[in-house]
Protein backbone atom coordinates (compact mmCIF):
# COMPACT_ATOMS: atom_id res chain seq x y z
CA UNK A 1 0.00 0.00 0.00
CA UNK A 2 0.98 3.36 -1.04
CA UNK A 3 1.32 5.69 2.09
CA UNK A 4 -1.61 7.70 2.57
CA UNK A 5 -1.66 11.09 2.20
CA UNK A 6 -3.86 13.59 4.13
CA UNK A 7 -4.57 17.66 3.57
CA UNK A 8 -4.76 19.41 6.94
CA UNK A 9 -4.50 23.18 6.50
CA UNK A 10 -3.97 23.67 9.97
CA UNK A 11 -0.78 22.47 10.20
CA UNK A 12 2.36 24.95 10.15
CA UNK A 13 6.10 24.00 9.70
CA UNK A 14 7.98 23.24 13.14
CA UNK A 15 5.21 21.61 14.76
CA UNK A 16 6.41 17.79 16.30
CA UNK A 17 2.63 16.30 16.45
CA UNK A 18 -0.25 17.23 15.37
CA UNK A 19 -3.82 15.78 15.72
CA UNK A 20 -5.56 14.92 12.51
CA UNK A 21 -9.29 16.29 12.25
CA UNK A 22 -12.14 14.22 11.80
CA UNK A 23 -12.66 13.62 8.59
CA UNK A 24 -9.20 12.15 8.01
CA UNK A 25 -8.94 10.72 12.06
CA UNK A 26 -12.26 8.83 10.41
CA UNK A 27 -10.35 7.97 6.80
CA UNK A 28 -7.48 6.95 8.72
CA UNK A 29 -9.04 4.74 11.06
CA UNK A 30 -12.22 3.75 9.85
CA UNK A 31 -11.49 3.58 5.70
CA UNK A 32 -7.71 2.58 5.49
CA UNK A 33 -7.69 0.43 9.03
CA UNK A 34 -4.39 2.45 10.47
CA UNK A 35 -3.29 1.64 13.65
CA UNK A 36 -0.08 2.71 15.67
CA UNK A 37 2.90 3.46 14.47
CA UNK A 38 2.32 3.34 10.65
CA UNK A 39 3.20 6.35 8.59
CA UNK A 40 0.86 9.16 7.01
CA UNK A 41 1.92 12.07 4.88
CA UNK A 42 0.48 15.35 5.38
CA UNK A 43 0.21 18.30 3.04
CA UNK A 44 -1.36 22.00 4.51
CA UNK A 45 -1.58 22.74 0.90
CA UNK A 46 0.81 25.39 0.79
CA UNK A 47 4.04 23.75 0.20
CA UNK A 48 4.86 22.07 2.81
CA UNK A 49 4.93 17.71 3.16
CA UNK A 50 4.99 16.49 6.36
CA UNK A 51 6.42 12.76 6.66
CA UNK A 52 4.93 11.56 10.16
CA UNK A 53 3.59 8.19 12.26
CA UNK A 54 0.36 7.48 14.13
CA UNK A 55 1.05 8.26 18.15
CA UNK A 56 -2.66 7.21 18.54
CA UNK A 57 -5.38 6.11 16.21
CA UNK A 58 -8.93 7.44 17.11
CA UNK A 59 -11.73 7.91 14.67
CA UNK A 60 -12.58 11.65 15.53
CA UNK A 61 -8.99 12.46 16.46
CA UNK A 62 -5.47 10.68 15.41
CA UNK A 63 -2.60 12.09 16.62
CA UNK A 64 0.34 11.78 14.81
CA UNK A 65 4.22 12.45 15.53
CA UNK A 66 5.98 14.43 12.97
CA UNK A 67 9.01 12.84 11.48
CA UNK A 68 10.31 15.29 9.08
CA UNK A 69 9.11 18.52 6.89
CA UNK A 70 10.05 19.77 3.62
CA UNK A 71 8.81 22.25 1.63
CA UNK A 72 8.32 22.13 -2.38
CA UNK A 73 8.40 25.54 -4.19
CA UNK A 74 5.17 26.17 -6.35
CA UNK A 75 5.56 25.51 -10.42
CA UNK A 76 7.31 28.84 -11.12
CA UNK A 77 4.57 28.76 -13.92
CA UNK A 78 0.84 30.53 -12.82
CA UNK A 79 -1.41 29.63 -15.00
CA UNK A 80 -4.95 31.30 -13.80
CA UNK A 81 -7.93 30.37 -15.35
CA UNK A 82 -10.94 32.43 -16.02
CA UNK A 83 -13.89 30.09 -16.72
CA UNK A 84 -17.29 31.22 -17.82
CA UNK A 85 -19.81 29.19 -15.18
CA UNK A 86 -20.87 25.38 -16.49
CA UNK A 87 -24.70 25.25 -16.09
CA UNK A 88 -24.07 21.40 -15.85
CA UNK A 89 -22.81 21.14 -12.24
CA UNK A 90 -21.09 17.48 -13.29
CA UNK A 91 -19.11 18.95 -15.82
CA UNK A 92 -18.12 21.73 -13.59
CA UNK A 93 -17.02 19.57 -11.24
CA UNK A 94 -15.14 17.26 -13.29
CA UNK A 95 -13.77 20.76 -14.49
CA UNK A 96 -12.61 21.64 -10.99
CA UNK A 97 -10.59 17.79 -10.63
CA UNK A 98 -8.84 17.69 -13.60
CA UNK A 99 -7.25 21.65 -13.78
CA UNK A 100 -6.53 20.66 -10.04
CA UNK A 101 -4.73 17.29 -11.42
CA UNK A 102 -2.51 19.42 -14.24
CA UNK A 103 -1.00 22.24 -11.57
CA UNK A 104 -3.78 24.99 -12.25
CA UNK A 105 -3.04 27.80 -10.32
CA UNK A 106 -6.30 29.70 -9.73
CA UNK A 107 -9.70 29.30 -10.60
CA UNK A 108 -11.80 32.13 -11.39
CA UNK A 109 -15.59 31.27 -12.16
CA UNK A 110 -17.02 34.22 -14.39
CA UNK A 111 -20.50 35.31 -14.77
CA UNK A 112 -20.86 36.30 -18.31
CA UNK A 113 -23.63 37.61 -20.63
CA UNK A 114 -24.55 33.60 -21.49
CA UNK A 115 -23.89 32.39 -18.12
CA UNK A 116 -26.77 30.22 -17.18
CA UNK A 117 -26.12 28.62 -13.71
CA UNK A 118 -27.96 28.19 -10.38
CA UNK A 119 -25.74 28.15 -7.00
CA UNK A 120 -22.43 28.03 -6.53
CA UNK A 121 -21.73 25.75 -3.83
CA UNK A 122 -18.51 27.00 -2.77
CA UNK A 123 -17.65 24.38 -0.37
CA UNK A 124 -18.11 21.12 -2.72
CA UNK A 125 -15.76 22.69 -4.98
CA UNK A 126 -13.44 23.21 -1.88
CA UNK A 127 -13.49 19.43 -1.41
CA UNK A 128 -13.00 18.42 -5.19
CA UNK A 129 -9.97 20.65 -5.16
CA UNK A 130 -8.45 19.21 -1.91
CA UNK A 131 -9.10 15.28 -3.01
CA UNK A 132 -7.64 16.03 -6.67
CA UNK A 133 -4.78 17.80 -4.95
CA UNK A 134 -4.62 14.78 -2.46
CA UNK A 135 -5.46 12.19 -5.53
CA UNK A 136 -2.04 13.90 -7.71
CA UNK A 137 0.20 13.87 -5.03
CA UNK A 138 0.54 17.95 -5.08
CA UNK A 139 1.64 20.14 -2.11
CA UNK A 140 -0.26 22.72 -3.53
CA UNK A 141 -4.03 23.84 -3.59
CA UNK A 142 -4.96 26.03 -6.22
CA UNK A 143 -6.97 29.06 -5.54
CA UNK A 144 -10.78 28.93 -6.22
CA UNK A 145 -12.50 32.55 -6.22
CA UNK A 146 -16.42 32.85 -6.08
CA UNK A 147 -18.21 33.69 -9.20
CA UNK A 148 -17.42 37.26 -10.28
CA UNK A 149 -19.03 39.68 -13.11
CA UNK A 150 -16.85 39.77 -16.36
CA UNK A 151 -16.77 43.16 -16.43
CA UNK A 152 -14.94 42.77 -13.29
CA UNK A 153 -12.68 40.17 -13.76
CA UNK A 154 -10.90 41.50 -16.72
CA UNK A 155 -10.01 44.77 -15.14
CA UNK A 156 -6.24 45.41 -13.20
CA UNK A 157 -5.15 42.01 -14.18
CA UNK A 158 -1.23 42.22 -14.14
CA UNK A 159 -0.48 39.05 -15.41
CA UNK A 160 2.31 39.20 -18.06
CA UNK A 161 0.11 37.18 -20.66
CA UNK A 162 -3.81 37.65 -21.09
CA UNK A 163 -5.45 35.23 -23.73
CA UNK A 164 -8.83 34.77 -24.33
CA UNK A 165 -10.94 31.85 -26.47
CA UNK A 166 -13.72 32.17 -28.20
CA UNK A 167 -15.78 31.11 -31.57
CA UNK A 168 -16.39 34.08 -32.83
CA UNK A 169 -14.37 35.12 -36.34
CA UNK A 170 -10.99 37.55 -34.96
CA UNK A 171 -7.52 38.03 -35.44
CA UNK A 172 -6.33 34.95 -33.50
CA UNK A 173 -3.44 32.95 -32.42
CA UNK A 174 -2.93 29.62 -32.94
CA UNK A 175 -2.78 28.52 -29.25
CA UNK A 176 -0.10 25.63 -30.27
CA UNK A 177 2.32 28.59 -31.86
CA UNK A 178 2.03 30.71 -28.61
CA UNK A 179 4.95 30.76 -26.20
CA UNK A 180 3.46 30.02 -22.97
CA UNK A 181 4.40 32.90 -20.11
CA UNK A 182 5.48 32.25 -16.24
CA UNK A 183 2.37 34.23 -15.42
CA UNK A 184 -0.96 33.58 -17.67
CA UNK A 185 -4.80 34.38 -17.80
CA UNK A 186 -6.52 32.19 -19.67
CA UNK A 187 -10.14 33.60 -20.39
CA UNK A 188 -12.53 30.28 -21.42
CA UNK A 189 -16.29 31.14 -22.53
CA UNK A 190 -19.32 29.91 -21.32
CA UNK A 191 -21.96 27.80 -22.82
CA UNK A 192 -23.00 29.83 -25.33
CA UNK A 193 -19.63 31.88 -25.93
CA UNK A 194 -18.89 35.21 -24.63
CA UNK A 195 -20.96 38.06 -25.98
CA UNK A 196 -19.85 40.30 -28.85
CA UNK A 197 -19.40 43.31 -25.95
CA UNK A 198 -17.51 41.17 -23.76
CA UNK A 199 -14.69 39.89 -26.47
CA UNK A 200 -14.88 43.70 -27.55
CA UNK A 201 -13.79 44.51 -23.66
CA UNK A 202 -11.29 41.90 -23.62
CA UNK A 203 -9.45 43.08 -26.71
CA UNK A 204 -9.83 47.05 -25.08
CA UNK A 205 -7.96 45.27 -22.41
CA UNK A 206 -5.07 43.64 -24.21
CA UNK A 207 -6.61 40.16 -24.70
CA UNK A 208 -5.14 38.12 -26.72
CA UNK A 209 -7.84 35.96 -28.91
CA UNK A 210 -6.71 32.76 -29.52
CA UNK A 211 -7.84 29.62 -31.34
CA UNK A 212 -8.29 26.20 -29.92
CA UNK A 213 -8.33 24.06 -33.49
CA UNK A 214 -11.09 22.57 -36.25
CA UNK A 215 -13.54 20.78 -33.54
CA UNK A 216 -15.67 23.11 -31.44
CA UNK A 217 -14.95 22.08 -27.70
CA UNK A 218 -17.20 22.17 -24.93
CA UNK A 219 -16.59 24.81 -22.17
CA UNK A 220 -14.57 22.21 -20.30
CA UNK A 221 -12.81 20.54 -23.02
CA UNK A 222 -11.85 23.69 -24.45
CA UNK A 223 -10.42 24.73 -21.06
CA UNK A 224 -8.52 21.42 -20.17
CA UNK A 225 -6.95 21.41 -23.28
CA UNK A 226 -6.06 25.27 -23.57
CA UNK A 227 -4.42 24.24 -20.13
CA UNK A 228 -2.26 21.39 -21.21
CA UNK A 229 -1.26 22.57 -24.42
CA UNK A 230 0.25 25.75 -22.35
CA UNK A 231 1.89 24.09 -19.11
CA UNK A 232 4.98 24.15 -19.00
CA UNK A 233 7.29 21.68 -16.73
CA UNK B 1 -31.65 28.55 -33.39
CA UNK B 2 -28.51 26.79 -35.01
CA UNK B 3 -28.73 24.18 -37.68
CA UNK B 4 -29.66 20.72 -35.63
CA UNK B 5 -27.10 18.26 -37.09
CA UNK B 6 -27.72 13.92 -37.11
CA UNK B 7 -25.94 11.27 -37.08
CA UNK B 8 -26.81 9.24 -39.74
CA UNK B 9 -24.93 5.98 -40.78
CA UNK B 10 -26.51 5.01 -43.80
CA UNK B 11 -26.88 7.64 -45.62
CA UNK B 12 -24.39 7.52 -48.98
CA UNK B 13 -23.39 9.94 -51.04
CA UNK B 14 -25.72 10.93 -54.14
CA UNK B 15 -28.81 10.31 -52.27
CA UNK B 16 -31.74 13.05 -52.94
CA UNK B 17 -33.96 12.38 -50.46
CA UNK B 18 -33.36 10.16 -46.84
CA UNK B 19 -35.46 9.24 -44.31
CA UNK B 20 -34.20 9.85 -40.99
CA UNK B 21 -34.10 6.92 -38.44
CA UNK B 22 -36.28 6.52 -35.55
CA UNK B 23 -33.97 8.41 -33.02
CA UNK B 24 -33.45 11.38 -35.37
CA UNK B 25 -36.54 11.44 -36.51
CA UNK B 26 -37.98 11.82 -32.58
CA UNK B 27 -35.63 14.22 -31.64
CA UNK B 28 -36.06 16.31 -34.64
CA UNK B 29 -39.85 16.47 -34.33
CA UNK B 30 -40.59 15.93 -30.57
CA UNK B 31 -38.00 17.61 -28.79
CA UNK B 32 -37.10 20.21 -31.68
CA UNK B 33 -39.97 20.40 -32.56
CA UNK B 34 -39.28 20.90 -36.62
CA UNK B 35 -41.29 21.09 -39.52
CA UNK B 36 -41.69 21.36 -43.01
CA UNK B 37 -38.93 23.01 -44.92
CA UNK B 38 -36.99 23.54 -42.00
CA UNK B 39 -33.14 23.02 -42.00
CA UNK B 40 -31.04 20.08 -40.89
CA UNK B 41 -27.49 19.15 -41.57
CA UNK B 42 -26.87 15.06 -41.22
CA UNK B 43 -23.45 13.11 -40.99
CA UNK B 44 -22.81 9.80 -42.24
CA UNK B 45 -19.35 9.72 -39.93
CA UNK B 46 -16.93 9.28 -42.60
CA UNK B 47 -16.49 12.37 -43.54
CA UNK B 48 -19.65 13.47 -45.79
CA UNK B 49 -22.03 16.36 -44.30
CA UNK B 50 -25.25 16.81 -45.83
CA UNK B 51 -27.67 20.11 -46.29
CA UNK B 52 -30.94 18.77 -46.18
CA UNK B 53 -34.53 20.12 -46.03
CA UNK B 54 -37.58 18.53 -43.85
CA UNK B 55 -40.07 17.04 -46.68
CA UNK B 56 -42.31 15.32 -44.39
CA UNK B 57 -41.79 15.72 -40.50
CA UNK B 58 -43.17 12.56 -38.79
CA UNK B 59 -41.59 11.40 -35.13
CA UNK B 60 -40.35 8.04 -36.42
CA UNK B 61 -39.95 8.61 -40.04
CA UNK B 62 -39.12 12.36 -40.74
CA UNK B 63 -38.46 12.63 -44.34
CA UNK B 64 -35.30 14.96 -45.88
CA UNK B 65 -34.51 15.80 -49.27
CA UNK B 66 -30.90 16.26 -49.89
CA UNK B 67 -29.98 19.58 -50.77
CA UNK B 68 -26.00 19.87 -51.72
CA UNK B 69 -23.27 17.53 -49.77
CA UNK B 70 -20.16 17.66 -49.16
CA UNK B 71 -16.92 15.46 -48.45
CA UNK B 72 -14.60 16.52 -46.03
CA UNK B 73 -11.46 15.13 -45.55
CA UNK B 74 -10.21 13.38 -42.20
CA UNK B 75 -7.12 15.07 -40.18
CA UNK B 76 -3.89 14.30 -41.52
CA UNK B 77 -2.71 13.39 -37.94
CA UNK B 78 -4.21 10.41 -36.90
CA UNK B 79 -4.12 9.18 -33.28
CA UNK B 80 -5.05 6.35 -31.75
CA UNK B 81 -5.18 5.57 -28.32
CA UNK B 82 -4.51 2.65 -26.18
CA UNK B 83 -6.15 3.48 -23.14
CA UNK B 84 -6.13 0.56 -19.50
CA UNK B 85 -9.66 -0.15 -19.47
CA UNK B 86 -10.96 1.82 -16.06
CA UNK B 87 -13.28 0.68 -14.10
CA UNK B 88 -15.44 3.70 -12.85
CA UNK B 89 -17.22 3.94 -15.89
CA UNK B 90 -18.57 7.67 -15.59
CA UNK B 91 -14.51 8.19 -16.08
CA UNK B 92 -14.17 6.26 -18.73
CA UNK B 93 -17.55 7.84 -20.68
CA UNK B 94 -15.92 11.47 -19.60
CA UNK B 95 -12.91 9.87 -21.63
CA UNK B 96 -14.66 8.77 -24.40
CA UNK B 97 -16.37 12.27 -24.69
CA UNK B 98 -13.56 14.29 -24.51
CA UNK B 99 -11.40 12.39 -26.86
CA UNK B 100 -14.01 12.50 -29.19
CA UNK B 101 -14.25 16.26 -28.93
CA UNK B 102 -10.41 16.45 -29.46
CA UNK B 103 -11.01 14.29 -33.19
CA UNK B 104 -8.89 11.13 -31.80
CA UNK B 105 -8.79 8.68 -34.64
CA UNK B 106 -9.25 5.82 -32.89
CA UNK B 107 -9.46 4.27 -29.11
CA UNK B 108 -8.44 0.97 -28.19
CA UNK B 109 -9.37 -0.20 -24.55
CA UNK B 110 -6.58 -2.06 -23.06
CA UNK B 111 -6.89 -5.60 -21.07
CA UNK B 112 -3.79 -4.74 -18.76
CA UNK B 113 -2.27 -6.87 -15.91
CA UNK B 114 -3.31 -4.45 -13.52
CA UNK B 115 -7.12 -3.40 -14.93
CA UNK B 116 -9.81 -4.22 -12.95
CA UNK B 117 -12.93 -3.57 -14.86
CA UNK B 118 -16.41 -5.46 -15.11
CA UNK B 119 -18.16 -4.56 -18.14
CA UNK B 120 -17.72 -3.41 -22.00
CA UNK B 121 -20.60 -1.65 -22.99
CA UNK B 122 -20.48 -1.00 -26.55
CA UNK B 123 -23.34 0.14 -27.62
CA UNK B 124 -23.44 3.13 -24.90
CA UNK B 125 -19.92 3.65 -25.76
CA UNK B 126 -20.68 4.15 -29.57
CA UNK B 127 -23.87 6.26 -28.33
CA UNK B 128 -21.41 8.36 -26.75
CA UNK B 129 -18.87 8.76 -29.39
CA UNK B 130 -21.39 9.63 -31.72
CA UNK B 131 -22.94 12.45 -29.38
CA UNK B 132 -19.81 14.00 -29.24
CA UNK B 133 -19.24 13.96 -32.63
CA UNK B 134 -22.38 15.96 -33.29
CA UNK B 135 -21.48 18.11 -30.54
CA UNK B 136 -18.13 19.24 -31.56
CA UNK B 137 -19.86 19.61 -35.16
CA UNK B 138 -17.39 16.76 -36.69
CA UNK B 139 -18.39 14.70 -39.94
CA UNK B 140 -15.84 11.81 -38.52
CA UNK B 141 -16.38 9.13 -36.01
CA UNK B 142 -13.51 7.71 -33.86
CA UNK B 143 -13.31 4.00 -34.07
CA UNK B 144 -14.07 2.27 -30.58
CA UNK B 145 -12.53 -1.25 -30.84
CA UNK B 146 -13.49 -3.69 -28.69
CA UNK B 147 -10.95 -5.03 -25.62
CA UNK B 148 -7.59 -6.10 -26.79
CA UNK B 149 -4.88 -7.52 -24.50
CA UNK B 150 -2.06 -5.66 -23.87
CA UNK B 151 0.35 -7.91 -24.97
CA UNK B 152 -1.90 -8.43 -28.36
CA UNK B 153 -2.40 -4.77 -28.74
CA UNK B 154 1.07 -3.84 -29.16
CA UNK B 155 1.80 -6.24 -32.09
CA UNK B 156 1.96 -5.36 -35.47
CA UNK B 157 1.30 -2.17 -35.38
CA UNK B 158 2.68 0.37 -37.76
CA UNK B 159 2.34 3.73 -35.99
CA UNK B 160 5.51 6.02 -37.14
CA UNK B 161 5.56 6.95 -33.99
CA UNK B 162 4.76 4.66 -30.57
CA UNK B 163 4.35 6.29 -27.20
CA UNK B 164 3.59 4.75 -23.76
CA UNK B 165 2.86 6.64 -20.89
CA UNK B 166 4.25 5.26 -17.12
CA UNK B 167 5.10 5.92 -14.07
CA UNK B 168 8.13 3.68 -13.13
CA UNK B 169 12.20 4.85 -13.80
CA UNK B 170 12.85 5.07 -16.99
CA UNK B 171 14.38 6.88 -20.13
CA UNK B 172 11.32 8.86 -21.02
CA UNK B 173 10.85 11.72 -23.18
CA UNK B 174 9.36 14.92 -21.94
CA UNK B 175 5.81 15.12 -23.75
CA UNK B 176 6.26 18.55 -24.12
CA UNK B 177 9.86 17.78 -26.47
CA UNK B 178 8.30 15.41 -28.92
CA UNK B 179 7.69 16.60 -32.56
CA UNK B 180 4.13 14.84 -32.77
CA UNK B 181 4.18 12.40 -36.09
CA UNK B 182 1.14 12.19 -38.09
CA UNK B 183 0.41 8.52 -37.17
CA UNK B 184 0.86 8.12 -33.74
CA UNK B 185 0.25 5.14 -31.23
CA UNK B 186 -0.46 6.62 -27.86
CA UNK B 187 -0.53 4.07 -24.80
CA UNK B 188 -2.28 5.07 -21.32
CA UNK B 189 -1.44 2.52 -18.47
CA UNK B 190 -4.92 1.69 -16.01
CA UNK B 191 -5.14 2.69 -12.71
CA UNK B 192 -2.14 1.13 -11.17
CA UNK B 193 -0.48 1.63 -13.93
CA UNK B 194 1.32 -1.26 -16.64
CA UNK B 195 2.90 -3.69 -15.09
CA UNK B 196 7.07 -3.73 -15.35
CA UNK B 197 6.65 -6.99 -17.82
CA UNK B 198 4.14 -4.84 -20.25
CA UNK B 199 6.68 -2.05 -19.76
CA UNK B 200 9.38 -3.92 -20.63
CA UNK B 201 7.26 -5.59 -23.39
CA UNK B 202 6.65 -2.62 -24.91
CA UNK B 203 10.76 -1.80 -25.14
CA UNK B 204 11.13 -4.53 -26.53
CA UNK B 205 8.04 -3.23 -29.48
CA UNK B 206 9.84 -0.02 -29.70
CA UNK B 207 7.79 1.95 -27.80
CA UNK B 208 9.08 5.17 -26.68
CA UNK B 209 8.64 5.93 -22.71
CA UNK B 210 7.17 9.16 -22.41
CA UNK B 211 6.52 11.27 -19.18
CA UNK B 212 3.76 13.63 -18.70
CA UNK B 213 5.09 16.56 -15.86
CA UNK B 214 5.41 16.50 -12.44
CA UNK B 215 1.97 15.41 -10.76
CA UNK B 216 0.13 12.55 -10.76
CA UNK B 217 -2.94 12.16 -13.07
CA UNK B 218 -5.38 10.10 -13.35
CA UNK B 219 -5.75 7.48 -16.32
CA UNK B 220 -8.52 9.37 -18.11
CA UNK B 221 -6.43 13.00 -17.70
CA UNK B 222 -3.06 12.13 -18.51
CA UNK B 223 -4.85 9.99 -21.78
CA UNK B 224 -6.49 13.94 -22.15
CA UNK B 225 -3.52 15.52 -21.16
CA UNK B 226 -1.11 13.67 -23.99
CA UNK B 227 -4.05 14.11 -26.81
CA UNK B 228 -3.86 18.12 -25.85
CA UNK B 229 -0.48 18.31 -26.37
CA UNK B 230 0.01 15.85 -29.16
CA UNK B 231 -3.04 17.37 -31.16
CA UNK B 232 -1.30 18.74 -34.04
CA UNK B 233 -3.68 21.51 -36.57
Amino acid sequence: MSIPYFYEPSIVAGQTSFTLNEISSKHCVQVLRMQENQRVDITNGMGYLFEATILSAHKKNTLVQIQSEKFIAASSQKITLGIGLLKNLTRLEWLLEKATEMGVYEIMPLLCEHTLFEKFKLERFQNILQSAMIQSQQVWLPLLATPVKFKEAIQNQKQAQKLIAHCEAADKLDIKKIEAASDCLLLIGPEGDFSQAEIELASAHHFQAIHLGPTRLRTETAALFALSVLKKF
